[in-house]
């Protein structure tokens, strides 16, 4: 397609993320018959290991989409025509949310924020709490959005709404924390979670996901909104087997298994959230020794896969991302909506190692330099520091 | 996943369809950031060779999901809640259209048929002319029906629909023709063609496909259906600049790239239907020989990409394809609803030559001897013997 | 590098042999350190299952060279400068092994034959009988003569030259049988067999081997030919820990890995045997029914790996191979030497299965008649009946 | 093989070196008929373009052999049995080659060094004067020393041996520096180059070359030294059209064609050049600052491939490398011969960039403090700088 940048290009946004060998040859693998007892096969052992990673006993349904796909099938699945439904906006990807639950027809509510900060359980309590009537059919969260790099505490927000004595769902995107931050669908007793192929998981984009609780399963079985795609109760009967409603995207889904292994038996959920711990603590030191703004304001809420940075005196975030891309040969994630053009995303999730990570931070603090930033030198020192005194187990 | 079989799995269901390595080697490709002007080359590269491939100067909308989602993407763009549409059941995916179709709220008018013919354009006509309150919003037809082996003659159809003085949009599922039976958009005024990536188009499946008219963009503008996912529009604004607006399938997308190339530059749309013709009729040389009986009861409705078969004496079409698929590594189309163990279906579309073929013909003729059937043998030869008559271009 | 041709091409030559996906995805593996810990237990792996593959406790050596440089290898590691060797020369590649061996200054005796029988013992005998000086150090004999399709007992030659009591070493070809037809170094007490990568082992060219006994070991310590490359102690003292001498050819071993574990423990070499011969029987039951003579003429020593076949009336085998080649997308195999253009092979080796064998046949068949050869049809039913017949295990 | 380890693999040893997707890919072509029109377009290409990179006009001969194949190849070509040759020992791989050569039977003479200097041309001038009977048959000189990152300058060498009026060919071992370091086959009167593919060639091992001179030809027409796999007459004929005496090593051939045109159409190989220069200032002044030694002593010798350096208070180098291999998944060289466990190498050739190059030095900075090595910290910033200093081109 275009010619040939030498080394390996550094994917650091957010998601699509760098993807292991041992997956892209799996996808490379001949499409096989999507009835046959091998791809039977193949289904359950996916199905059984993506509950595992969503720490869920209940179904994981599976969609040939992108998560937006996902978005749409948690809603359609649970709610009624013209349900009323809350959105609490920390980010860009909420307020796609929003939209898009607009556009299919539910009443949504939005509680604002700054983008900079996690949801806020008190604002959601107080909202909850004056909707007496329990006009409230679901409340939407994103679990960790991917366009600050702010993580809202999901068990927290679980326990406003059981104190609420409100019966609305909880529904969860989990896009971008995945396989990547911990997260616990049953014992958080999330409703919906949505979640995606292109991020923790560590594949391309085109696969989407619905964990669902008990009571999710019965919302469902009420449910009037018209659907067909995305229809839970086709999923169910046709997952048991291993199989699916209508073709399956069978070669993404050799990818899935090979990720899911990798993740699950050769290194372990728990060694994974560590490991994105780990370097999202060396990039923040990176870039507060930098001095640059980290979009986030609450140290508790820091992203474990995407540090969002604003640039100083609004210099142009995409110039320098632009630049970065040129010199260096690395795709960081542009500010999306209101922080287009102010706001660069670092993506340190999926297949990534400390070196991999020091180069990323590397190409930043020569970007940085080259755009004639002003920044303190040193950041990838004090990252180095920080991934030595934070042993790898 | 499981022990090796000794030579090339022979795939030979009517799609998901034999891969070219080629096309294999660019689903593995390292996954690029969806947002970089790399990708919108490559975005703006395929959305125009789809043009090509549909033989339409209007936009073609592309979705990361199953054929059955563009089903989808297509009745709710250019429709209202509840209208009234007419599907064709010409046969099982006919009838599965039905079914989404009913479930998504519409009205849904079915013409019934044995499954063994194409659409009458007489009864489609009656049907038109009796509507004398313009009530049906849409006329749903499968070009190619994968499960029975017969092509509708879409002109014709047209043809009624215009002679009928009727506004009813015309829809056309071309999963199973596209880009291995001829299929003209424009020409034959179709309103929204429907079409998948794992058959003529040699992918693994995860795209889907939306072909339009300026009537079907229209409609779209004044459709209050609520959609989002499917939604046309934000498509449109994205794609422009060969982009999306959620995140799209990159890596299937490398593979179409790479499939489009194969088939419009190196290959030819022209000496691609020539291909099909000719190894569908070599296949039904076989059949006939054999003296079993093909689905399709109309010689002018024969199917360029699928040979549907009854088997004599009511024996089980699944013992048979079992037996071939654990004695000769060959997946042959199961019979779908009520052909179920009465029809085996030979997939012969995608990328295929005349030694596959003949492998595919020779697999079936052992088959059916070791499963003890009633045939005569020799129906390879007569299969060899049209290739050689029938020369390749 | 060309562009595309429909469908898989069928590489029919008696090697390079069609290769198992998951073979040639190991190729593409990034390559590793050749000092590492991990190359050393790839290195040990490999080495040990070749000593299953060539039935002997003994070491293998392997060499990143094609099957020519481990003739040479074999040769110089046993034998003094000037040594008189008998090189029985069933056909093209015993002729050029001979060729080979006086380029390197050995004195060679031939012993002729009409390219069309395996080695007669009694010639053989009577040859070393009258070597009464023991002159001969070694007979190099090709178990099975990729040109011809002919292969010789090796049981037997061992039982003449023991039964001559002659102390000349034997040193064996089985270059296009190995991992194909039963090859037992140690039960024959063969001293060096040669083996490549490119036949049975399913893979690209590139690695050969030297299979060794005791006694080959011992004429190795006492050889004083200069040789570096090819020098076996440098390779032992390597070998022990899974290392090389010089940087190995690492991911052709990644293939070799993959290809072992399919023939060893994934299908396993009685059954790899036993599918060989039973498409070798097919396909002579075909060549029989054509009316086309075998130039084999030794109904015992058939190759199971290969036949090769005379033209009727001195027609031109090489438009013949050129035709199916343009025509129908398959390689066959040239005559070699003497039988240039007079005979074509049929390599029926490596990863193979039925139905691809039927296509071959049927390849052939057509070939046969574009080009007005004189013929009889149904060659290819003929041989579907054997494989019908002769069940898979 | 092994259980994955998060993110990519550094492989930053001497070579191999790490190797682009699209070249990986290639090697996973299914293998051709190597005596097809379709290989011998190929090898025509592969052996014009191999003559670019070593400018040349004369032929490249290419065997299937590891590097040390080219070396035994180079000398046996041009020699004859017993002659006499010098092997200037800059370090451990001539040190190997003095080996090969002496086990090959030629008389070598050695001219030792420190192995941290370049060869010295006054040393060389006088061994030349000083053989008034010109028995001197052949100087064998390395480019560039693996091992210790040295380069020795080529153009005067030949002016040495032109002023000594001396007819002793001049074989250069130009392994890891060809397509790396600028080198000029023709222009410097080198009569034989020896060549690998597994360093800047960015392939795996296993391919290995000889450039040559007319005079290397003539020689080679006159050599008495028995040889057959190695024989440049043999390949010349051949190579004419394309194809080989024996089966080549396809698969490489494959990624050696799509390799070469990375580097000479899509980067340029001026450009590879400079980036390799680049990359190993940015090194050295990282080293630097480290406050460790450099193996090579002569600045202007410095290696634009390979950096070796010295532990401090002979601290184990192989104790570094196995912490940075354990912690942070990369391979450094080993110290060679008299070095090991005093050196240890940085490779930093083939396909790589400012980042990765960033990650290399990081993983070292790091390795070294967890070692507790005395050190400045800092060298990659150091680095850093240079890198953003001296622009890309």
């Amino acid at each position: 397609m275009s010619s040939h940048q030498p080394g390996r290009h550094f994917l650091q946004i957010p998601g699509p993320t760098n993807i292991p060998q041992v997956v892209l040859a799996a996808l490379a693998k001949p499409t096989i018959d999507h009835r046959s007892t091998e791809f039977g096969q193949l289904g359950l052992e996916v199905l059984s290991n993506l509950q595992r990673v969503f720490k869920t006993i209940n179904p994981v349904f599976m969609f040939p989409s992108s998560g937006t796909g996902a978005w749409e099938a948690g809603l359609t699945n649970v709610l009624n025509p013209g349900d009323t439904i809350i959105v609490y906006e920390t980010g860009y990807f909420a307020s796609q949310w929003r939209r898009l639950a607009t556009n299919l027809g539910f009443e949504v509510q939005t509680i604002d924020s700054d983008w900079r900060t996690p949801v806020d359980p008190h604002r959601l309590s107080e909202r909850l709490n004056s909707d007496t009537k329990q006009k409230i059919k679901a409340v939407c969260i994103v679990h960790n959005e991917t366009s600050t790099g702010v993580t809202s505490n999901i068990a927290e927000i679980r326990q406003v709404i059981d104190d609420a004595k409100h019966k609305a769902l909880l529904l969860v995107d989990c896009v971008s924390s995945l396989a990547s931050i911990d997260y616990q669908h049953d014992d958080w007793r999330v409703d919906v979670s949505i979640g995606g192929s292109q991020k923790g998981l560590m594949l391309p984009p085109g696969l989407s996901f619905n964990a669902v609780s008990d009571r999710a399963l019965k919302c469902h079985a009420d449910s009037q909104y018209p659907k067909s795609y995305w229809n839970w109760s086709d999923m169910l009967n046709h997952n048991e087997k291993g199989f699916f409603p209508y073709t399956p995207a069978t070669n993404l889904i050799f990818g899935l298994q090979a990720s899911l292994n990798i993740i699950l038996n050769e290194i372990g959920l728990k060694n994974v959230f560590y490991r994105h711990a780990r370097h999202a603590l060396a990039t923040r030191e990176a870039v507060h020794h930098w001095g640059l703004d980290i979009v986030c304001q609450d140290s508790v809420a820091f992203s474990s896969t995407v540090t969002a940075v604003m640039t100083p005196n609004k210099m142009s975030a995409n110039q320098l991302r632009q630049k970065i891309l040129s010199k260096f040969n690395m795709s960081l994630g542009t500010g999306l909506g209101k922080f287009n053009d102010r706001v660069f995303r670092i993506g340190h999730l999926g297949d990534l190692n400390d070196l991999s990570l020091a180069g990323t931070l590397a190409g930043i603090e020569m970007g940085l330099e080259i755009c004639s930033f002003p920044f303190n030198k040193g950041g990838v020192s004090k990252a180095l520091d920080h991934l030595i005194r934070a042993d790898q187990n």
